[in-house]
């Protein structure tokens, strides 16, 4: 069966292996069946660098360029830029009527993520309200599939919530309901082990990242601490390396077999490390290289940003068409 | 000096002669020497009728028909639709990340409206915002003026407070701060005497009522309970004839001559309610029948609000265009 997905990330960074595993490769596959379209969210990204908008920009065409280089392909995939979709604006100006603004306190993901940004006192209206033009983006494509993690539930949710009480009110189907597409992988880790990676924190390796780069990222990594001697038995759970080659090794069997041979000793943190730097710069070299070919053509990256925001446009346009006349305000 | 104005009704109801006191016949003096914008304000009419959008789209013709009666020239000011301007709710969505909520909820003028309105525990998030909107409504003319009365300087000052955010993030001035335009007349009562008029209360004439309406509403006023008999000395002071003879009367020496009638007795409220009645119909018949006549062509009216919308989107997308440039947002 084909679904409508809609999926996006926020231009605030280079994307990085995290991306890589949590969503780029299943949109890879994804395109080849459903119809996908991917929002580059700056809007969204400014709702916590109201005062940074520089930061948001200066990504935009990284992003681009990091989908393009992994594989995601603008003739299958609509890529598209949320600034440049005015009926995004304007839906989430509808929906935000429908939302009480103690339901929007309540979000357990926005809660979260509140808590662990330096709002202080101050958190920007704009961040409370991000789950309306979350449902905004979802419905302006009429998406029935939401590629998500286990924490970005509460967002789906309240998008089938606002879809609801707008086709309560308008007494028939606007809007349809999406429904989440649970990640199977877990989440992985920084370089340093910590489940938070970012580009600024230096724990994460970007599709940019030079060969000299991942060997250090690689040499850095936590493995077991109690593995002082290649013949002491290693432990393989919470060991960085091993996270990263059961991620991206494709030869699953040998990983298993390393996991083996380390659990009972004989296999240096070195040796290991030299395989996984191997298989990570085989992975990215050709992604790095395709990356800066798309970066030396600005103008192609934004030819085609252009083309996939004009489809968006049109596709977003019908919905909130539809939402106006069914309040009775298409007035011309 | 030529000032540019930005003001604007929420169409919920036909207009009344509380608007026109308090501010239509100020409009259509002040369209003769400056650069005036009215808003239809059906957006932000949503935002305390998200469950009722009838409401606001049956009154987006009644208003303009009202305008259109009242003497405002479509060639002199330039009447738009709100929700048909879509960089007003791309503005907002910029806004809002450089207010925070708890800005918001301090808000003096929404928060008696709050007070008063039957929400409960459930305050739409559009509501809570509107001020924001209204922020984006007013820079995106590049008003210096606006008219208000008192309670709405907090609206004029968070403007400004967006405006100097903005310019300073952008480095550069890329809005403009508006000044309030305080209004010197005190506010019409109800013909109930009571201080808040609508249309749902049953206490308003408005430009539609007919002769007979105004003579019923004008004998159902209040005047002076002491006033028994007609030889006896009334009061003029809260006497609810007499604000609406100061209000709406022309000659103030009669009136004055009326009230020093009234207050040594022997001038009845018949008489007295005599006179408003003549007067109001004055007033108001020749506006009732250019009310009509605009009803009656709604091809018309439609054609005038959809030249209005064109010119404040072209404007509106302007100071868009300055806002997305500033922040680099300029993409295409």
């Amino acid at each position: 069966m084909t679904h409508t997905i809609l999926t996006g990330d926020r231009p605030t960074g280079p994307l990085h292996l995290g991306h890589f595993v949590g969503s780029l490769q299943h949109r890879v596959a994804l395109q080849e069946q459903h119809n996908q379209t991917i929002l580059i969210a700056d809007m969204q990204g400014l709702t916590d660098n109201g005062h940074n908008p520089k930061k948001v920009a200066d990504n935009i065409f990284n992003v681009m360029a990091d989908y393009l280089a992994v594989g995601i392909c603008p003739t299958k995939t609509t890529i598209c830029l949320q600034s440049a979709l005015p009926a995004l604006a304007e839906l989430a100006m509808y929906y935000a009527n429908l939302v009480s603004v103690s339901r929007l306190e309540r979000n357990p993901t926005v809660k979260a993520e509140i808590a662990s940004k330096d709002f202080g006192a101050s958190i920007p209206a704009g961040f409370l309200n991000y789950p309306i033009s979350q449902a905004a983006d979802i419905t302006a494509f009429d998406a029935t599939l939401v590629p998500v993690g286990e924490d970005q539930l509460p967002m789906i949710e309240l998008t089938n919530e606002i879809a609801r009480k707008l086709n309560n009110i308008a007494g028939q189907q606007v809007l349809v309901e999406a429904k989440p597409l649970l990640s199977k992988v877990s989440r992985l880790p920084g370089v340093d082990g910590k489940a938070k990676m970012s580009k600024s924190l230096g724990n994460v390796i970007t599709f940019g990242s030079t060969d000299d780069e991942i060997v250090k990222a690689v040499r850095a990594m936590y493995t077991d601490p109690n593995h002082l001697r290649v013949q002491d038995p290693g432990q393989v759970e919470g060991n960085v390396v091993f996270t990263y080659l059961d991620a991206f090794h494709e030869d699953k069997q040998y990983i298993e077999s390393l996991k083996a041979h380390y659990r009972r000793g004989g296999l240096g943190d070195s040796k290991l490390k030299g395989i996984l730097v191997d298989c990570l710069i085989n992975l990215i070299s050709p992604i790095r290289e395709r990356r800066a070919h798309y970066l030396a053509d600005q103008h192609q990256l934004k030819a085609l940003l252009k083309a996939g925001t004009e489809q968006a446009d049109q596709k977003s346009q019908q919905v909130l068409g539809r939402v106006k006349s069914a309040f009775g305000l298409s007035v011309f």
